[in-house]
C-alpha cells in the first residue's frame, strides 16, 4: 500500500468546522461573553431568564459547556503538565501511567513534554505550559539524583517524580533504593545464599551508591560480610557478563549475585551459566527493575525488585492534586519497592 | 529517607496562588470579558484608548495572556490528544516523540491518553478530549492491523498512527512491512546469505503475514527460495530459540535467517551460537525493530530495520495540523523504514 490515492475524496474527515464558542452562544443570546459563561457554569447572580435564554441559544448551537469556558471563571484549567526527561520512556512510561490514574481521579488531563535531558528544552517547555495556565506540573527524571528545582516562585505546585528536587521544601516523590537492596539480600540469604557479590551501575549514580551500601548493612544484619567490594561498572548486560566473569575468577565459590539492574542480571546469568554454573541451584541472582523484556527473556526468568514506578507516578498525581487544592505536602516522599520472585 | 518532618513548612511551594483571570482584568479595566479577550488578543474592533486601558489593567495584576483567552474568540485551543493503546511504551514513546515535533512546530501542545487497550477507557477518553475541545487527535496502536474509526462524524480531525483505521477515508499512518521485509533480504542476499530461512510473530498478525509474502517474493527476485515455510509464532526470544532448534534439525545448511522481531532474533542468535555455529560467519541474522536494548545486547549485536515510529508520529502531527488548518489528505501514508547495520 502506498499514500492516498489523490482522486479520494476526505468525506468523514470534516475539515476542522467551526465550532459554536461562547462568544457564538453570547451573541445568539445577546448578552456579554461574561454573563454567558456565568450562565453556562451555574455562577454569579444572574436574572434565572436570562440563564435560560444563554441555555437556549447554547442548545440551538450545540455548543457543549466546555472546560475552556469553564476555565475562565475559576481561573482553573483542570490540566496539569508532565515533563519527562527519559526520551526511551523505561521510566517516564510507567511514572506517567500513574499519574494519569491519579489526575484522572481529580477530572485533569496531562500535557505530556519530553525534554530529552536537554535543559533549554525543559524551560521551553516549562514557559509553554505556564502559558497554557496548567494548575501544575509533575516534573520526572530518570534518575535518583537530586535535581536543581525547575525554577522558583513559579506561580502553580509543582511535584518531582523519581528524581527528587534539590530542594527540600519541593514536594518530591522517589523510590526506596535502600529498601531496595535489603529486599533482595532478605531474599538471598533467605533461600540459602551466603557468600553474596554485589555488581551494579556507575559510582557516579545516587541509586547505585545507596543500593550498595544498604546491601553491605542488610548483610552485616545476618552477620555476612559482602564478598569482595561492591562492582560499580554500568548498567548495561556486556558490564554484568564481564563482572562475573572476574567475580568468578576472584571468588568462585560466590553463591548469591545482587545485581543493580535487570539488564547487569540477564548478563550476569548468561555469564554464569555459560561457565558451567546450574542456576538457580548453585548461584542465585536478583535484580532491580521488574522490566518484562529483560526480566522474563532471561535465563532463568529473573527474581528482580520492581521498584514501583507506577506508584511513584500515583503518588506524584495525588500530591499535586493535593498542592492545587491549597494542602501541600513538601518534602521527600519515598515509595517502596517490592520483590517479584521468578526462577533466578 | 522518609516521608518529610510534618513540622517542615511549605516555603517554595506556593498553595495554588488565586491567579490574575480574564475577568479580573475585564474588572480592572471596567469593560466586559469579550472585550478584555479582543483587546488582549489584538482582535476585534476597539477603541485603541479600551486596548491600552485593559493592557494596562492586564499588567498590573501580571496577567499573562493565555492560550485559554485566546482560544474563546479562534474557537481552537491549539491542544491535541493523543490516545495511545500501548501501555508498555515500546511503540508509543517514538511515535508521540515524532508526534511532539511536528506538533511543537504548530504551538500545539498535546494530552497523552493511555486507553491500555480498552475500548471503554478509549471512548471515555475521546469523550474528555472532546469536552476540551482539542483541536484534533492522533490515535497510535501497535500494531499495523486496521482498527475500527474512534468515532464517526466527529467534530474535530483524527489521524490513526501505526494500526490504520479501517476506513480508507479516514487519515492514516503506517509503517511499510513489506519494504522492511525486502530491505531485510537484501542485506542478506548481499551478504553472500543463500539459503534463508524466516521466523516471525502469530500468523494472526497483519504485518508477520505482509513481511512473510514479501519475504518470499524479494527471494524469488533473486531466484532464491525461502528455505522452508516462514515459521509463525510469537514476539519472544524463547520462540526464536525454540524454532532455530527447530530449524537446524530439518535444514542444517541454513545460512541466513530473517527475524520478523529483535526480540526473536536475540534468540535466534543465541540458539544459533549455543548449537557452535560461528556469527557472523556461518549464519547472518536481521531482525526488525531496532529496539536498542534488545538489538545492542544482542551477541553479536543485531542488524535490524528500523520501522521509523518516529518518523510515523512525525507524520501523524503534520497531517493532523494540516487537517486542522482545512487541507485534510484522507487514505493511508506509508512510512519507509530503513536498516541499521551491526554485527549479526
Amino acid at each position: 500500500m502506498n499514500d492516498a490515492d489523490p482522486r479520494s475524496t476526505p468525506s468523514t474527515t470534516p475539515a476542522s468546522p467551526r465550532r459554536a464558542g461562547i462568544a457564538d452562544v453570547a451573541a445568539r443570546a445577546g448578552v456579554s461573553v461574561g454573563t454567558a459563561s456565568k450562565a453556562l457554569n451555574g455562577r454569579g447572580t444572574l436574572k434565572e431568564e436570562t440563564r435560560a435564554r444563554v441555555r437556549a441559544a447554547a442548545q440551538e448551537l450545540e455548543f457543549a459547556p466546555s472546560t475552556v469556558a469553564r476555565s475562565l471563571l475559576t481561573g482553573r484549567t483542570f490540566t496539569v503538565g508532565i515533563i519527562t526527561s527519559d526520551s526511551y520512556g523505561r521510566f517516564s512510561i510507567p511514572i506517567m501511567r500513574g499519574a494519569e490514574d491519579a489526575l484522572g481521579l481529580g477530572e485533569m488531563l496531562a500535557f505530556l513534554c519530553d525534554s530529552r535531558d536537554d535543559p533549554i528544552r525543559e524551560q521551553h517547555h516549562l514557559r509553554r505550559l505556564l502559558e497554557r495556565r496548567v494548575d501544575g506540573i509533575i516534573v520526572a527524571g530518570r534518575r535518583t539524583d537530586a535535581r536543581p528545582p525547575i525554577g522558583t516562585n513559579l506561580p502553580v505546585p509543582v511535584v518531582y517524580a523519581l528524581a527528587p528536587s534539590a530542594d527540600e521544601a519541593d514536594i518530591s516523590v522517589t523510590s526506596d533504593e535502600g529498601g531496595a537492596a535489603r529486599l533482595a539480600v532478605e531474599h538471598l540469604v533467605r533461600t540459602g545464599r551466603r557468600r553474596i557479590a554485589h555488581i551494579t551501575g556507575p559510582h557516579s549514580h545516587a541509586s547505585a551508591r545507596e543500593r550498595a551500601s544498604a546491601t553491605v548493612e542488610a548483610l552485616s544484619g545476618h552477620g555476612l560480610e559482602l564478598v569482595g567490594d561492591p562492582w560499580f561498572g554500568g548498567w548495561t548486560e556486556a558490564w554484568g557478563r564481564f563482572a562475573v566473569t572476574q567475580l568468578l575468577r576472584a571468588h568462585p565459590d560466590v553463591d548469591g549475585v545482587f545485581c543493580g539492574a535487570d539488564v547487569i542480571a540477564r548478563g550476569a546469568t548468561d555469564a554464569l551459566r555459560e561457565s558451567g554454573a546450574s542456576l538457580p541451584l548453585e548461584v542465585g541472582v536478583v535484580g532491580v527493575d521488574n522490566w518484562g523484556v529483560v526480566a522474563e527473556a532471561a535465563r532463568p526468568p529473573l527474581t528482580t525488585v520492581d521498584l514501583g514506578l507506577q506508584e511513584i507516578g500515583r503518588r506524584a498525581g495525588e500530591l499535586l492534586l493535593a498542592a492545587i487544592d491549597g494542602t501541600p505536602a513538601p518534602g521527600l516522599h519515598v515509595v517502596a519497592g517490592h520483590l517479584v520472585v521468578r526462577e533466578s
